[in-house]
């Protein structure tokens, strides 16, 4: 086994489907997870076309450079998936019949009850030089190959096709391979500050961590920043472990509340959590974010343990017909302003009988209905019953960026409020 | 101007996060699909980490081969941006403030009112031979540069950062400086039927397609499948043009009703039209979506128009307590069945004064509370009031795929209830 202070990894996914924008690259994305977590460093991703000479170049390339290189996509039937042909071809090798392979794709048609036709034949022909990795979940095999040290794999572009071999095959002889160094993350999560602000407050603390050799990464989305402690090789993994918890604890001392968990979760999945943990239920009525709040919530698998629903009262008509507030006092204060968000989510509250709510009134763009309140002014709202407590946010005049942002504030803003955590 | 029969581009997407897993690179997905539609051809797609010899390396193949290299990423405030830097390293240039964008993010963070910090101000510098390219979302600015004819632009890797600067300003200016060949697109929307089952339907017509140089391609999503129609070059535009809306015709004769729009628009926002033109107003009663329907008619700009708002029973007893169903009659009938969502649509409807309604109800998934109703099986309903139209989908267990599918059907079966369109 050779011992390898570094392993570089090359990804190349072949299709054009990938550049003409037609498919998103998730399985560049989930090999580069996987490899990650095994202490491999990816070196770069290249999507090219199912084109012989971009394929031997990038090849090449890799075969120098990395000492793995996975290769999806392109293993096909039909006639533009060229893959397979031009690795035959590039390592001076022929294409022969793996009988494992055309066993198994004739149970796949048989057991399916569908016609075999000729060109699902080609499927199991491989190089001959190469070793075949079993596809359990449809046709093209996956074909392991060496050449000096260097590892390439090429597999289908299906993504739980090509996940399935990996997993199962591909990573474990890898690992017979390599001696991998240790690899180790820790992801803090904030909501509510921005990127510079917080690289203003942990500028000491960034100085300092150089000399544990441990890195620090800001991961921003709209209204968020991942925080991404890395700390590779060199150390005793329990040492190295202790060390970058004892770092992220730091973090969340200088950053305080703005930290909502010290693992990578969402704030709904968080929220979930807390209300769980002390059988909460939760209610939600939204203006300005339509919907998109609920849908949060919603969207992660078991929300019905908390959530038990809300209203969307889109039109200032809705607020009254649905939440009882009157016509007059919307009126006094306006529709967007903190005393009818709080109101909102008092109503919301006790019509849903849910232990809390949370509000959103707001213009959220791209552009304002009232002269005297600018697009991105969007005020939210929390409360329990004994106490409600309200914010006005200044965003910009992006809708989906404004309805994402808050939502994500508005969530914040209950565990902020309600749960010391 | 130059005369180039293809355009080469290049994508270049740097950061780490896109080669540990931690971000899909979706950017670059954006940016196949704006180039691919302008009548470029993307080469290749490469994502490279912050490293500086990494960057260099693939810029200078880039600058060798290919017209146009789009950079994303690697231009934010903190010091692990290291894209500015290296490009203006690598032109032998300097960096010096841009007053424009220095005033602009002096702005920007007074509009939000936000401290501006030093590292801020970092973002106004640029390098000084480029042309800056503004950035209206955000604080980092895009930079044009150009070298023997190579045009290479850099952007921040924010989606809609970059986006809006795509769209506005670098677009129009690639289209000064090269002579594109003639494309044309035409887009049909459908929903609710298989790439394969259209496939089947359109066999003869795609035979007989060959002889235009017209190409179609399905470009299939969960519930949805765009047919693109595309004639490159040669033609005169005109003829071309009434060549291929009449092959658009075509299909739409063969499908019939399948086809929502015959240009690229979202089932949601086809709704606002039809109901707006006919001064219609619509209100969603949700269960398994969670909101999500609500959210996606609110998404687009002017949804207050016709959309009054609508409420998430996520819980039965929010059924009873907000749409005053009884509790008997959903035991009778079963919280997933038609009738519960058609009473739901009624009640809704009625509660909201709305010209229409819909509802969900159905187990989203991963997994079925009741043994009896498998998980995706989901019941949809739309009411005008007057008639009263359900149906059931069976779908997998892929919760957000489920949730994501129902939305579409739903409002798919309202348009082809009530407006013959």
């Amino acid at each position: 086994m050779a011992e390898i202070k570094n392993v570089w990894v090359d990804i190349l996914s072949i299709g054009d489907e990938l550049l003409i924008g037609q498919t998103v690259n998730t399985n560049a994305t989930w090999l580069g997870m996987k490899s990650n977590q095994m202490g491999m460093q990816v070196r770069r991703v290249i999507a090219i076309p199912d084109n012989q000479a971009a394929i031997i170049r990038e090849l090449e390339t890799s075969l120098k450079e990395a000492h793995v290189t996975f290769i999806t996509g392109g293993l096909g039937p039909t006639k533009d998936d060229i893959t397979k042909k031009t690795i035959a071809d590039y390592f001076n090798d022929e294409l022969v019949r793996d009988n494992a392979t055309y066993e198994r794709v004739r149970l796949f048609f048989e057991k399916r009850n569908l016609p075999l036709l000729e060109s699902n034949h080609g499927q199991s022909m491989v190089p001959s030089k190469c070793t075949v990795i079993p596809n359990y979940q449809g046709t093209a095999p996956g074909m392991w190959m060496e050449k000096d040290g260097h590892i390439i794999v090429s597999m289908p572009g299906v993504p739980y096709e090509m996940q399935a071999m990996v997993e199962e095959n591909i990573l474990p002889m890898i690992q017979t391979k390599f001696e991998m160094p240790t690899i180790l993350h820790q992801t803090l999560m904030t909501i509510g500050v921005g990127e510079s602000s917080i690289a203003e407050q942990l500028k000491d603390f960034e100085n300092d961590l150089e000399k544990d050799g441990i890195s620090l990464a800001y991961l921003p989305s709209p209204g968020s920043v991942k925080l991404r402690l890395s700390k590779y090789g060199v150390w005793e993994k329990d040492i190295a472990r202790e060390r970058i918890q004892q770092r992220a604890r730091e973090i969340q001392n200088i950053l305080g509340q703005m930290v909502y968990s010290d693992h990578e979760i969402s704030i709904y999945k968080k929220i979930a959590e807390l209300c769980q943990s002390q059988n909460k239920t939760l209610s939600v009525a939204e203006s300005c974010t339509g919907g998109a709040l609920q849908s949060s919530f919603t969207a992660e698998a078991g929300a019905s343990e908390f959530f038990k629903g809300g209203m969307t009262t889109y039109w200032t008509q809705s607020k009254v017909d649905s939440l009882g507030l009157s016509e007059e006092f919307i009126q006094h204060h306006g529709v967007v302003s903190e005393p009818v968000a709080m109101a909102m989510a008092q109503a919301c509250r006790e019509k849903m009988k849910t232990d809390f709510a949370i509000s959103t009134t707001g213009y959220a763009g791209p552009e304002s209905p009232d002269p005297n309140v600018p697009v991105g002014t969007i005020c939210i709202a929390v409360s329990d019953g004994q106490s409600t407590f309200s914010k006005t946010l200044r965003l910009g005049n992006n809708r989906l960026r404004n309805i994402q942002n808050t939502c994500l504030q508005a969530a914040n803003l209950l565990r902020v409020q309600y749960f010391n955590n």
